[in-house]
């Protein structure tokens, strides 16, 4: 069970950031009609927003307010919506429907949907800087764009992605498996938590703790990933299970076992709210709930 | 002729930004090897370094140093290298060669070049956010990085690419060419020109004088692109000319005639030194010498 008040604020800020994605792209700035749209339909195809949440629970867990945060909130989803785009290209993955619905390149064709991705990628970038017009010292905001450019760069999300399409020709050991887990998923999670603590002016140990909590939950999501993708429930999950065994995908069940894949989950979950809990963060509560319920979530 | 010292000043220059480029990603950032070649392999195809030069020229007609200028200078050629890449993948253009060498994915697949112009895009912020370790203030070097994204971006090259694209079903008026010229090339040169005026802490009429400038050159540029491409001498370009003609593709003198092409590119040149001349630039020397430059070139 989810608590009510989570379920609730998770709701809020999905509404929040929904709205604001929708048109994100000022009026005065002249965006080809097609582009535009091709940007939209990703953007508005159903996301769960869990990282513009964990931004703004950050930045709230610091004392800052949600407005504040909305910019980076929303950047990082252009973040994450532009490599879903390009990861389901022909030449990628070559996925035809993402949660029930065609693929942007399926609807919009191979090119748009390159461009698209880029597109989403740079404006991201100027949603960051927005921050600045909000009040964080520049310098603050700076740093946030620097994060991005490394936890979604070619040591971060885009080098994950790389190790795991080279990972397709087999992967031998856990570590490798890990390296694209914590590149792919975890990277982006990090950024988050730790933009959000820099749009509150959080200190270094605040800083080092939310990324530890970010680090934490990001591989435990993977991982739980990968046992709902083995044991998981069809019916709540909206897609097949099975598929990483059917694609001949390697995963932490397939190194490690079910159950210490379990047990991993639950530890990396105790490292993410012992990490908050001595890391001098004043309002951690909506945090600690959202790795209990990454930890308890059945899709 | 080309003034020699502009020669050297170019050469040297390029050396500069070639020896930073070559391993630009730290090497404390854990890249996969094929990606870091396949993004190295862009960037050292033997590019003119035009905009690089833009933003060094334009950072020392206000009296900044080359060095401090070097990461921005560095970042352009990312996002123009990006741009290549995306642009001749077999969705886009479908080129397999690009100033006589194979284009990226060619040689590394087209996963592969996806990801590689990905993580040059991103990774362009990352270089322009070091600027800030050299001095230059926090909040002069957001507004680049802000500039980088309008610039580069949906309403920018991205729009143009997509604009370009569209035309190929038919480009019925100039002003739909003068789109595409202005977004897919003229809005990264206006971008290199502003960023080494913010570097140097340009004053508004400086900046507006070199957007202006930038504008000027950039649209002349590509129209002295369409007309080489119709009169030009196939050895001093290094590829078969009326290669637009052949591909159907309709270009300035197309709409308004060789000889008014001419009268244009001469005219944009004059509008370009002119900006300069009554902008409050204290040194505009090599700026002048790089319009002239661009418009007599040959090749």
């Amino acid at each position: 069970m989810v608590n009510p008040s989570l379920s609730r604020y998770i709701e809020e800020i999905a509404q929040l950031v929904g709205d604001r994605l929708h048109g994100i792209i000022p009026d005065h700035h002249e965006v080809p009609d097609n582009l535009q749209r091709s940007m939209e339909y990703s953007l508005m195809a159903g996301g769960k927003r869990l990282r513009p949440v964990l931004v703004i629970a950050a930045a709230e867990s610091l004392g800052a307010s949600q407005k504040v945060a909305l910019p980076v909130a929303c950047a990082v989803e252009m973040v994450h919506t532009y490599s879903l785009i390009h990861d389901d290209l022909p030449a990628m993955d070559n996925d035809d429907y993402r949660r029930g619905k065609l693929t942007n390149h399926k609807v919009f064709g191979e090119a748009m949907a390159i461009l698209a991705g880029d597109g989403l990628l740079t404006h991201a970038f100027y949603s960051i800087a927005q921050t600045a017009r909000l009040g964080v010292p520049a310098s603050d905001v700076l740093a946030i764009v620097e994060d991005m450019a490394v936890y979604a760069g070619p040591s971060g999300m885009v080098g994950g992605q790389v190790a795991d399409m080279e990972g397709e020709q087999g992967i031998t050991d856990l570590e490798q498996l890990r390296y694209i887990h914590e590149h792919k998923t975890a990277d982006l999670i990090v950024f988050s938590l730790k933009a959000g603590g820099r749009i509150a002016s959080a200190t270094e140990q605040q800083l080092e703790a939310l990324e530890c909590y970010g680090r934490a939950i990001g591989l435990a999501f993977q991982i739980q990933d990968d046992i709902l993708d083995l044991v998981g429930d069809e019916s709540k999950l909206g897609k097949k299970t099975q598929s990483d065994v059917k694609q001949g995908k390697v995963t932490y069940p397939y190194f490690i076992g079910l159950e210490d894949s379990r047990a991993e989950v639950d530890r990396l979950t105790r490292v993410a709210k012992d990490a908050l809990t001595n890391g001098d963060i004043p309002n951690p509560e909506m945090l600690l709930d959202i790795a209990d319920y990454l930890l308890k979530r059945d899709h």
